[in-house]
């Protein structure tokens, strides 16, 4: 069974794209990021509630100040990596709902009023929308290393606010020497899909 | 500044796809769900883990018994889409994790042993992995309408066991007569990416 897409793109977004640990040195232009949302931005969410925020870790300081919450193995690669991202989601995105689901202004109070369903919308409309990230950065002909081994708490402190929750911090660049390990294996279609 | 992927692809997975929410009759097939999970499958998760799982609701009983548990609005469509999936994540994930991650056997244990922490893995990871999907689904040159509207504890009573928490259901097939609202605005790149 063939899938719609082409073959070239099928590598490029999935079958032979990898999570690199190891990058060259050319930089990852703000240019580059505003063309991968501006791809991405189109995936869907739940009333469009949109909740990804994206914090590129540009300057040497706060780079700096990055690595020192990331797990010790995670540390090399984000003090190298071309750009580093940190992803989080707005646990206030029910402000934004009036302008992104316009014609249904009654969602907003009548969903989103309180805080602890903002947050759980928020945490799995966020990742949904960081794996459309993830694979637009590889539309964009770059490789990223996505995190989750890192003091949330500490990088919450450190570049957020009460309203924003970390979700994972991507490296992104072109992929360096020994980028990766060999691929690990993937659950067969019989352990993951059934019917009834 | 162009990406990689071609703009065909672009069109295909994400500029020109939308959440349809009404299908032609013509059926998805088995072979179209494993030609989109052996595409999607290597989309990355933390250590490999792959929490996602697939329940294809196939029978006409099995229908039936879904479409209860959906919300008001949710339900014609639910009845009549050509294939609907729920989408859970396995929050015993770890039991696989031999397998998954064989170069790391100290993994398991050093970070899964505890249930709240799978549960929260499996949660992130899974939403993760439900991206891929639905981008794989539209590489099949198909539509997906995903909803969260539904009563969860009922959706996991009825098709699920304990070890498993749904993430959304998932409507499959070719776009109907009207299949979609005109597109919703998304965020500004400014209202999403800023720079530290």
């Amino acid at each position: 069974m063939s899938l719609a897409l082409d073959a070239a793109a099928q590598d490029l977004l999935f079958r032979e794209a990898r999570t690199a640990n190891t990058f060259t040195e050319e930089p990852v232009s703000d240019e580059q990021v505003q063309a991968i949302y501006d791809l991405v931005k189109y995936g869907p969410t739940a009333f469009n509630q949109s909740p990804l925020r994206v914090t590129l870790v540009r300057t040497p300081e706060a780079r700096k100040r990055l690595v020192k919450h990331m797990a010790e193995g995670n540390r090399p690669k984000t003090a190298t990596a071309p750009l580093v991202a940190i992803l989080s989601v707005d646990n206030e995105f029910h402000d934004e709902l009036p302008k992104l689901l316009p014609h249904a202004p009654a969602v907003k109070d009548a969903f989103f009023a309180e805080r602890p369903v903002r947050e759980q919308a928020a945490a799995m409309n966020g990742a949904l929308q960081a794996g459309y990230f993830i694979v637009g950065v590889r539309a964009a002909g770059l490789a990223a290393g996505p995190m989750t081994g890192f003091d949330f708490d500490g990088v919450q402190k450190e570049f957020l606010d009460d309203d924003h929750t970390p979700l994972m911090v991507v490296n992104i660049g072109k992929p360096g020497e020994d980028a990766w390990f060999p691929r690990s294996p993937r659950l067969d279609y019989d352990e993951v899909v059934t019917s009834v």
